[in-house]
């Protein structure tokens, strides 16, 4: 009942071939090692036969490189670039070229995965860190995170981290009426599940009467109103709530910031820092805060410590504040940031240092002044007096009309009820601020009016302190040094450019440069998320049919491409099902069973989902123990929301059980999570709504060869079984249907309707690509490349984990415990000597302590699988050389890994084994190594010592006097 | 009478900023050093008063970056991308993405010089060498060098080097009349000046009768023929003549190789390995020859040495082959490649192995003989009977109608004489071919015909020997392995992205990312030259507004494009004064005067111009002896043709001369030749056409920002005065009237009418970019530079030419020679102990033996003149040590440089400095080092062992055995 059977040559022409990394010879070896006649008959050794799915999958035949981006050309020439000047934070910007070419569309730094190594992770570490040194500069405040997933959501994370901070009794947030309405609805959102209120309102007349844990307000408003805040924050903090103010980054150039006007937190997004709307994304969003709050801050930090020879050195600081360590208390389930798009928003800031954000800032905020002149000479008057870029025009019953010469321009406005909003940006000209005054009914020519205008942004908010005086913000002005500033940064990066990263649970699969082309397209990089759907053919096409092939992939009903994360998609899911139990009456199904193995971001979610966590054993093999689900399916009956599962398992084992599993808890009345983490191992072969499963969140930075971009952008869409399909996300700013015919009509959880949908052209293109078979065969090879490793690595590092015919899924756990306790090397230990044979280190401590966790993905090619296993097989001889007495522990070279520079220039060379040995350890080349710039970084030294913004130049200029 | 002047700080804002380096705190500063109140006033110290240019450059106000582009877009836009099935050497290919991005618009690969210093160059070295592999392989000869301009000029070539190899009395040369109408053009021209007479005709029917010292043979020909040419070469060969083979190397995977039929030489385009036609240019043109003639083979050959660890190494091999070594003796003036597009063909071979290339070509092949029996169908019998991807159809009268029909569905047919040619390609799909059998008349379906057809090329001529059987044109199938590959290979080489490359003579400038991003655009990239003009509206407008500014620039009156190298320019401007000396019926004008210090291309290309050198001195100062030039000019009155003379001189110093020297050549009859290689000196401050000059070549490769591509591509366009304007090149396909109004009525210099069209569109920008004062800025500060670095290190290394007023141009050369007399210490050594310092050398030994000459160019900051200073004082010091006895010249670290991990790594370290001395010398940074990926490299041994291809895999099995 399987698909016909395919030779293994049958796919060995076009891209297919290029993204599979093992040759049809290889694939034949490779199955002369593991064991397997065939790879149909791995595949049937390794899924349980109830399970596999019985048609091919229905994606079409693949289309060539050449042919998709034909394809692509066609659907971008569908959508219509007009002038969106709609605002409400998203916003015209130029991205310098050098930029574009040498960080985003530059596989040494997108392919980069998040820098939890952070030996060889300091180059995007150090831009990270300007991020933050910038985030912190403009707004005023101590210490700001590395990104996080979008403003809206910014602000989501900010309640919650007044309202854990404040331990107030009250439950109510106060929110400013002039918000931007994504950021409100993703609140209500948030608050809901909570039982937090949320309370909107003006906030100079409204808030004094609200008693709220915090308020956000925004700064400039929505509406381009800017007044000045202080005395609510001053009324706010007389009552103990917690101010977040929601910024403009680029009008802090020029005015005051939110920590000189008091706030606690600033929120807001870097999009306007260079990144293209891309319809809605990816862009960062930016949190900072006063330094008190900051073991309440959520996300990642990036923060200085020092290496082993006492040198600088940056890592992520102050992990145990993540969800993935403190899972039963966690709050947030931020897991990820949007590390691409910080960096290239913190280039921005490089290339054009305060001096270029001030003058760019100034000349919009003066086209605004000159825009707003002209229009209250044509009888519009601007609603707000004071304002950054943006006015709010009341135009009554004529609104129609000047939308329609507007259009007939290429100009969007922000249509309002009877007014227009219209933000200006980088990229406005004179010449179209004269086609607008057109729109507005008058011709008036912007060099008679500009000349009489005063130049003050507000009267009493004038910026006064300094910002970006940090030398790295003034060295590179040059096209040249900024270029070799880029190079030395991604120098020092291991990337999948060089070698594999076989992170367990990441996919770190080939990220296809025709994938990557489109996105930077004007047709796809320059529509404002908010701009007329009839403008977005384009897009809409490209949504409806990405919707349809994932439905077909998933056995799902229907999708919501809106949560921009893989934990958005949780957490997105998870409000599915608590709205279906709510609709059908029964708001108390809160428990939801989690499995000891599970990701950490699965009982965040689940908290934030209002969920109460029960967790459910797993037996000796790491399969789910049955009986203690069945008995705690029982025991929450009544009160059974649903369970949440990885599949396969986070132990790398398809489970034999999980139709029986999904069976109790559906006799329970409970719901289905499946968390599609590892679905790279089912495409094409199984389908997690044929066999139990309700809602799935699907990684496409995992499975579908978005790349990591170092640590974000990723997206995270859920497919759900038709009756969740009425509770998917919706959005206050569009009407989503999608092909399936289900009006979305759940909360918000992201600030854009269709989540980061420019890079939805990277997992559209690979699927265009790779077609049915395609997909099939490299989730077949992804598994062969697993069973393979493991087949190889076992007899030296025991497997832990296999199903009952001894396979392993999609990647496999390999288990260094023993050899702590004989002889103290720990995983950390070994990770870190793989970077001297030139790896990245497999997932350590996860989902098992003391092991390592290794996904291969089916890009690798077998030589490269040969070079891994060798290196891993390597470092266990050298263990045994401690094993054997004639190494000590702490001084081998697994201790001293990695070894850099700095070890093999010593003079002295004291320890008990050669350099070469140390540098070029058995079988690495001397040839195009890859050089780790630091030595081992003490992580304890920089959580005591937080140093998590670069110091301002005047810093140095006192040290040294 | 100047312009007015300008304050440093006027120019602070926008591209120009970006383009050039130093901040103008910096221009300040170094202002200061140099001793100058102002960059006007240093340039008064610097250029003569009398050659001042008094009017500001007319070339219009700088756009911005983004103007630029939608500018570009526009252009684009006017370019009408037919499909183009007109052949002729030119053909739709696919570059492979991945290949795109990583190489053609990646920074290392475009930035990087011709790889003189091979221990910083081994990454295009590979590359390279794969390419000559390749070029062997398919065309079956023994060895290949790494490329050549086009293939018209590699005829040319290739006839040159039959002429100086066989020693026949005879001075005739044969060409197939089926050879590409542009290759005859440029054999007439090459010919005609030396003496040499082209005899045209069929080569079965009319060779027998010939006498002469070789014949060109295309396989298959122009019209698509394919005849077996073996009894041909048979009875050239027994006449004693060399047969050469214009051969295409898509077709010689499938049909027997020129090596296999006898051929002495073989050349042809690499074009159609994935290098977009680009309406002409750039591509790689290729030479291969017979083992007995390599001594004689042009151009540059990669051949592998061995470092001084006995360690493989790549180098040039056999560099005194070359015409800058034997000057007086040059018969080619090939003094550069395209290495760049010589790379990007070879990874296209390694990226579709064997396998893949021959793949392509049976469907290339099958489909035209689909194409041929529908055609036949439709009543058109192709005049062909063997063909491999070329018909050429009797159409008669019916030829306007068709031609019409075909232009409706945007296809180009060559036109003949009643005929149509058609050539398909590797983009040729089935539709395509039944929109031509449309146009044709008929209604086919590609689908009914295809089935029955047979699938033999030719019935002799099958190949039967294997070819790419290396290693490397295997192992890289998936993409991420090639993209580790070319990752790797570029991370070997040095080029701007690191650090700067002061190279004397070559101006190493920015090459903006702005500036390279049309190129690649469809509306750019993917013309055919012979596509009626009237598709090209876009191309033709750039050419007509570079020219214009050009002109502007220069002081000329006209322009041509189509030299496509700067020597390529030279031999076109001496080929103008020739054309001018003979149209006043003075034929015996052929004495050509050139200063000892000229380029050496300078008398190369007078040789091929059929002018006879007589050199003029230079005084101590390196100026050109005026009483000299006097005197010869004087003997030589009667038949005297031209001065060459490169202004500034090759010695960087604006000689006070220039007027007279001018009016001097003048009063005697001859014409100016002024080398524009120094033209980054003048431009906005001094213009050739004011001040004596008749003509110049302009290396757009260096003023105008082009990149060098690690050795190619260039652009050498030559301005000359009215007079000669009407002896500019002509083509044989289109009719090139500039915006002068003149009619360029000389000889065909290179294949394509606008040469390498494509990358024209970098200088455009480039000056679209910088505006009339943006480009007379960055002369400023280029000569600021240079006099700041001549400042700098003149205690240390005295600057041997300078001007009366004692200032350098743009460039400047400094003397070690004592030094060598004194330590023993050599230019070499510095050369190669900068490398440490993570420094290219600065260019060796030219103009004046055992110095080193300095360009920094504008785009060099302060601070990087100052590390380079800083390391070449650091090197002085380290010289000192070997002065006072510290170190013996053979034990010092000068002497052992570059230091590579292979040395650093080595147990017993014997050397009288330690190993950080050697790897991190005084002042350098350990942290992101270049490491050099081999040792000193050992000439002599690679010369004596040449290795110029990778040895077939089965070589090295039969090695093991």
């Amino acid at each position: 009942m399987h698909p016909p059977r395919r030779p293994i040559d049958d796919l060995a022409n076009g891209f297919v071939r290029r993204h599979i990394g093992p040759s049809p010879q290889d694939i034949r070896a490779m199955l002369r090692t593991v064991g397997a006649d065939s790879l149909e008959a791995l595949m049937d050794d390794t899924l349980p036969a109830a399970i596999r799915q019985r048609a091919p999958l229905d994606v079409g035949a693949p289309l060539s490189e050449t042919e998709a981006l034909e394809h692509m050309s066609e659907l971008a020439s569908r959508n219509q670039v007009f002038t969106s000047l709609i605002g409400q934070g998203y916003y015209g910007t130029i991205m310098p070229t050098v930029i574009q070419r040498n960080i985003l569309e530059n596989p040494a730094w997108y392919t980069a995965y998040t820098p939890y190594q952070p030996e060889i992770s300091q180059g995007r570490l150090e831009a990270l860190f300007n991020f933050q040194t910038m985030i912190c500069d403009l707004t005023g405040l101590d210490i700001a995170n590395a990104s996080l997933l979008d403003e809206a959501t910014a602000a989501a994370e900010a309640m919650a981290l007044a309202e854990r901070s404040v331990q107030k009794k009250t439950k109510a947030f106060f929110v400013d009426h002039d918000v931007h309405p994504q950021t409100l609805a993703v609140l209500r959102t948030r608050a809901e599940p909570l039982g937090w209120q949320i309370i909107v309102g003006d906030p100079v007349t409204d808030l004094p009467q609200a008693d709220v844990f915090g308020a956000l307000l925004q700064y400039p408003g929505s509406s381009g109103a800017l007044r000045d805040p202080r005395p609510t924050i001053a009324a706010l903090h007389a009552k103990g709530g917690l101010a977040v103010v929601a910024a403009d980054l680029l009008a802090l150039t020029l005015i005051a910031s939110p920590g000189d006007l008091g706030a606690d937190i600033a929120i807001g997004s870097a999009q306007r820092f260079g990144v293209p709307m891309g319809y809605g994304g990816p862009h960062a969003g930016y949190m900072a805060v006063r330094d008190s709050l900051k073991r309440a801050l959520p996300g990642r930090i990036v923060g200085q410590s020092i290496d082993c020879h006492g040198q600088p050195a940056y890592r992520l600081a102050l992990q145990t504040r993540e969800q993935h360590i403190r899972r039963e208390k966690a709050t947030s389930n931020i897991c990820t940031a949007q590390v691409l798009l910080a960096v290239l928003a913190s280039m921005y800031a490089v290339y054009h240092g305060p001096e270029g954000l001030a003058a760019i800032a100034r000349a919009i905020h003066r086209r605004t002044a000159v825009l707003a002149a002209g229009l209250r000479k044509l009888g519009f008057a601007p609603r707000n007096e004071a304002f950054f870029d943006t006015l709010t025009i009341e135009v009554g019953d004529q609104q129609d009309a000047i939308v329609a010469r507007a259009r007939e321009a290429k100009i969007n406005f922000r249509i309002g009820d009877g007014t227009l909003g219209i933000s200006l940006d980088e990229t406005t000209t004179p010449k179209l601020i004269e086609a607008v005054w057109r729109a507005f009914g008058g011709t008036l020519s912007y060099a008679e009016i500009e000349p009489a205008l005063r130049d003050t942004v507000h009267p009493t908010l004038k910026r006064t302190s300094s910002y970006l005086t940090q030398e790295v913000f003034h060295l590179y002005r040059s096209e040249t040094e900024l270029l070799r500033y880029m190079r030395k940064l991604s120098d020092r990066d291991l990337a999948l450019d060089r070698a594999m990263i076989p992170l367990g649970s990441c996919t770190m699969k080939l990220n296809g440069t025709t994938e990557m082309m489109p996105l930077t397209w004007a047709g796809f990089a320059q529509l404002h998320p908010f701009a007329p759907p009839e403008q977005a053919e384009g897009y809409h096409a490209l949504f409806d049919r990405l919707e349809t092939w994932l439905t077909q992939i998933t056995g799902y009903d229907a999708i919501s491409l809106q949560p921009n994360s893989g934990a958005q998609g949780e957490y997105a899911g998870l409000l599915t099902i608590r709205g279906y139990h709510r609709a059908r009456g029964e708001p108390h199904r809160k428990i939801c069973l989690i499995p000891s193995s599970a990701h950490g971001t699965n009982p965040a979610s689940a908290a934030m989902a209002g969920m109460d966590v029960v967790v459910v054993a797993c037996n000796e093999r790491g399969d789910v123990d049955v009986d203690d689900l069945r008995a705690k399916a029982e025991q929450h009956s009544a009160n059974l929301a649903a369970v949440m599962i990885t599949y396969p398992s986070t132990h790398g084992v398809f489970e034999e059980h999980i139709r029986e599993i999904c069976e109790i808890v559906h006799a329970h009345g409970g719901q289905v999570y499946l968390d599609g983490a590892n679905l790279n191992a089912q495409v094409g072969l199984a389908r997690p709504g044929d066999f139990g499963a309700d809602v799935s969140h699907l990684n496409l930075h995992k499975t579908f060869a978005i790349p990591h971009g170092g640590g974000g952008p990723g997206m995270g869409p859920i497919g759900v079984k038709a009756h969740l399909a009425p509770f998917l996300p919706g959005h206050p700013c569009c009407d989503d249907t999608g092909p399936d015919g289900f009006t979305h009509g759940g909360g918000t959880v992201a600030a854009a309707p269709y989540g980061s949908a420019s890079i939805l052209t990277i997992s559209y293109i690979y699927i265009l690509l790779m077609g049915g078979d395609g997909l099939r065969r490299a989730t077949e090879v992804a598994i062969l490349n697993a069973n393979y490793v493991a087949q190889r690595l076992d007899p030296h590092f025991p497997v832990l984990y296999r199903s009952e015919r001894g396979r392993v899924a999609h990647e496999c756990i390999i288990d260094p415990r023993a050899l702590k306790n004989s002889t103290g090397i720990t995983v950390d230990d070994i990770a870190k000597r793989l970077i001297d044979y030139g790896f990245h280190a497999p997932t350590m401590s996860f989902p098992v302590a003391g092991t390592l966790m290794i996904e291969p993905t089916e890009s690798e090619s077998k030589a490269e699988l040969d070079r891994f296993c060798d290196a891993m097989i390597a470092i266990r001889r050298e263990i045994a050389e401690i094993e054997n007495g004639r190494w000590k522990a702490e001084e081998s070279p697994l201790r001293f890994a990695p070894h850099t520079v700095h070890d093999l220039v010593e003079e002295q060379w004291r320890r008990p084994y050669s350099r070469a040995v140390g540098c070029f350890p058995a079988g690495t080349a001397r040839h195009d190594k890859y050089w780790c710039p630091v030595g081992r970084i003490d992580n304890v030294y920089g959580d005591r010592n937080l140093v998590c913004s670069c110091p301002p130049i005047e810093d140095y200029a006192l040290a040294a006097e």
